[in-house]
């Protein structure tokens, strides 16, 4: 190993350490800290970011990353080596391009917002929120200035995007939701139309909490969830989380008065999850052991909910268990009356409870207000009255106050900003992988035998081994022969949705 | 604030921090992680703890030590000030006592007897841990020599003794294990003549695991433990740890055939939860926010175990419920024969096993052979057996093989000497403790009307909150007037046994 590179490693060590340890402090606070336990334990999580922050950032990690960019220290690094150089050099550019002082305010500044957006939301009333919002995005606004190259950037947005999905830019995502606006809109006000008298009153009846926790590890299991190497717990909302590839874990949250919410969400962990079980084991423990973007990973979870989870082929061998645990409220309904249930589609307000075929409209409202943002067409005074109507354009329907509309996300009170867009790309990366499976493999025969595994292990082979070594475009581009294509996803939600409902 | 001290103060912070990090990680292991997980999360934990020592043991925090120590500055203190500079010191001396290269080595061999001690004990023989104890013993042994201070020690084994139970030391338990053995022997083996023929059956009947898990629940909270400030969860070893006075968390462990085990651990390690949560805020988050010792420690959970959990008049307003949980096992015990079957001493072969009565003279063997070791009158290869020989003469007894002999405990894998002790000084406080109480409230009445509050509000008051500020012997000299003194041991357990069994 090189010396200079065995220099950097051992504060890229220490740096895995510690976020390890404020990972478990977040996974613990979600699941099982003690109600009053969070003043005295955010001193603790407050003191060791600090010190992951100060064991990244200074001086000595500086000269040593120019040194290991050098041509000569270059050859002496394999590729893993590289790849880890260059991902410390990003997190050092987006940290460094801020003057520290900026930095720490725009800190307090979020954790602020995140309370005052609560209450507003809690008011219904984004009057309340609006002036932080506003600060939040001169914020943004202002750091955006600081990283904004000519060379890599032609429209500010980019700065943002860019962090959240590397080598996305607004050129791409306009053609991408361009052709969401154009092909989908009009599909989907077909569907609605169609499906809007589908009774799916079974998944609102009474069902026991103990079987639905039993049937949820059964299912994480069933798609490769291994709980050797992760854990199933509760929170309030379901996520994933880890510390590397022998310990990934992943929440739900049960309802006694639906069924699916806990079905398709532990199905949209595992995914995640399984994404981060297969990182290969000579990167888990470094600085590019992970999956490689936001896009990305949901991607795979999505493509477990949705493609694999909601599907025939997938329910086929297994539908009649879930009859047998719940024979009182399932016993009348087919898997047909299943199928047309679990993907019925809503026009409805808010993005987290929406389906499968209305989702990437709730994106796309966000992406253009956002787009807007950043390229000063709107001040944040408006957004509001811009928000409904944009829900009334395209999806017909009207929030009765602020909370079921511009104050439903966390994201922008935490100062993410382009965030959005990749829910919407993984997507359509899921519709593409499934495309390219259908041409590889028997894949809805292995649906119906319950053979999850040999997916897997193509997922594994083709993404998940290579963590960060290989950004979206790399990954879909080695796999299916293409980059990103977004017509694979129109395809799919206007087959998938005219054959379920012909 | 003394300025010194602040900066003193920024050290201890992170190494607050980072101690808290290191528990989460061990309680997490110890109760949640996946099986698989412990290879790569100890990497973590290494750098962490690495970490830990080097935030703690520096130059810098050595020089501003010293100058803290100085009168002026002591001046400037407050009384939690001085005590956090007595206990940083003491740490100090400790760990900069021994040579970097021999702690290195010494941490490194621990490691390697604890895995040495396990397959020996699995195969229940001693000659195979042999030569691993034979070395721990010689670091130990090395490490007195370099600690050992004339003015301080009259015996080397002080100092062991000294860093569990400050304050004590051969003298003292000499003649505390001497009254053992001249007043307990005896009465002891009077009493097992009389209840050899005490029926317990009913304890080792089918008891439903989620109804003990409700029951511990609700014993804990019927205690005091609570739940908004602590959690309750299972591992292999019921044991207790925390963040600070706000996370202070409990195991249990269930087995289906033993009833007692899990009803009297939970009551012991709420005793434990109790102290710490009882420890005043404005401590807490210091290094002086802890119990003050093992043996205080023990004596707390002790005293909720055997004291109070262990008495007609805690059950008597609880026992109707314990029967309705259990009704068919239950049904024919009455509280009388409950008590006596829970009280029941049995002259056993494991401690960890052994009941209130004959738990001290488990502890006095290990006492007596710890002495002969570290004063040089015997040696590694004779210790099973002059084990065995004690458990002949105390008890009765005799180990069909090591590993229920000598092989039975971690702790001199793990390279504690000196820590047996402080479970028969916890006893031995507990009872000390209770007949201050018959003094000053109306103890048993308390009990009888389940207001367990009374009796941990005084607790809190002259021992709980005080944490580390206050050794052993203080917070007895200022609760009862006295200093520790073992004869209250000797009556508690004669006047116990009688009454229970004449």
């Amino acid at each position: 190993m090189s010396k200079t590179f065995e220099k950097l490693d051992s504060y890229l060590e220490k740096g895995k350490a510690l976020n390890a340890a404020l990972i478990l402090f977040e996974w613990d606070l979600a699941t099982l800290a003690p109600e009053k336990s969070d003043k005295n334990t955010s001193d603790f999580i407050g003191i060791i970011s600090d010190q992951y922050f100060s064991t990244l950032i200074n001086d000595e990690v500086r000269q040593l990353l120019e040194k290991l960019e050098q041509e000569e220290e270059q050859k002496e690094l394999s590729e893993i080596e590289k790849a880890i150089v260059k991902e410390v050099r990003k997190r050092y550019e987006e940290l460094e391009s801020i003057p520290q002082k900026e930095y720490r305010e725009f800190s307090e500044l979020k954790a602020r917002a995140t309370s005052v957006w609560e209450k507003a939301k809690n008011k219904g009333d984004y009057k309340a929120f609006e002036p932080t919002l506003e600060e939040l995005i001169q914020y943004r606004k202002k750091f955006i200035q600081y990283r904004f190259d000519e060379k890599k950037h032609k429209n500010p947005y980019d700065v943002l995007l860019g962090d959240f999905e590397p080598g996305f830019d607004v050129e791409q995502l306009d053609e991408f939701f361009n052709q969401i606006k154009e092909e989908l809109v009009p599909f989907i006000q077909e569907i609605l139309k169609k499906t809007k008298d589908v009774d799916k009153a079974y998944n609102f009846k009474e069902y026991n909490l103990d079987k639905q926790r039993e049937l949820s590890r059964f299912l994480a299991e069933y798609v490769g969830f291994d709980f050797e190497k992760g854990v199933l717990a509760e929170s309030a909302h379901p996520f994933t989380t880890g510390l590397h590839n022998h310990d990934v874990r992943i929440t739900n949250h049960y309802f006694k008065d639906n069924l699916e919410s806990g079905i398709f969400s532990v199905i949209h962990e595992s995914g995640h999850a399984v994404y981060e079980m297969q990182i290969s084991d000579d990167i888990t423990m470094t600085m590019v052991g992970e999956g490689t973007s936001l896009g990305m990973h949901e991607s795979q979870s999505r493509f477990f909910e949705n493609v694999i989870g909601r599907s025939e082929a997938f329910w086929k061998p297994l539908y009649h268990k879930l009859q047998d645990t719940f024979n009182e409220q399932l016993k009348d309904i087919s898997l047909e009356k299943f199928l047309k249930g679990c993907n019925k589609p809503e026009a409805g307000l808010i993005r987290t409870e929406a389906d499968e075929l209305t989702y990437p409209l709730h994106i796309l409202i966000r992406y253009e207000i956002e787009k807007m943002i950043f390229n000063d067409e709107v001040e944040a005074r408006d957004l509001a009255e811009i928000w409904n109507e944009k829900y009334k354009e395209y999806l017909g329907v009207t929030p009765k106050n602020d909370a079921e509309g511009i104050l439903q996300d966390i994201h922008w009170a935490g100062g993410d900003f382009g965030y959005f867009p990749s829910y919407a790309i993984g997507s359509a990366v899921a519709a593409q992988i499934y495309y390219h499976l259908l041409k590889v493999m028997p894949f809805e025969e292995y649906l119906e035998q319950g053979n999850l595994k040999a997916i897997r292990e193509y997922l594994k082979e083709h993404i998940h081994k290579y963590g960060m070594m290989k950004n979206t475009n790399e990954i879909l581009k080695d796999m299916t022969g293409e980059e990103f294509n977004p017509a694979y996803y129109i395809r799919y939600l206007k087959e998938k949705y005219t054959k379920l409902y012909e």
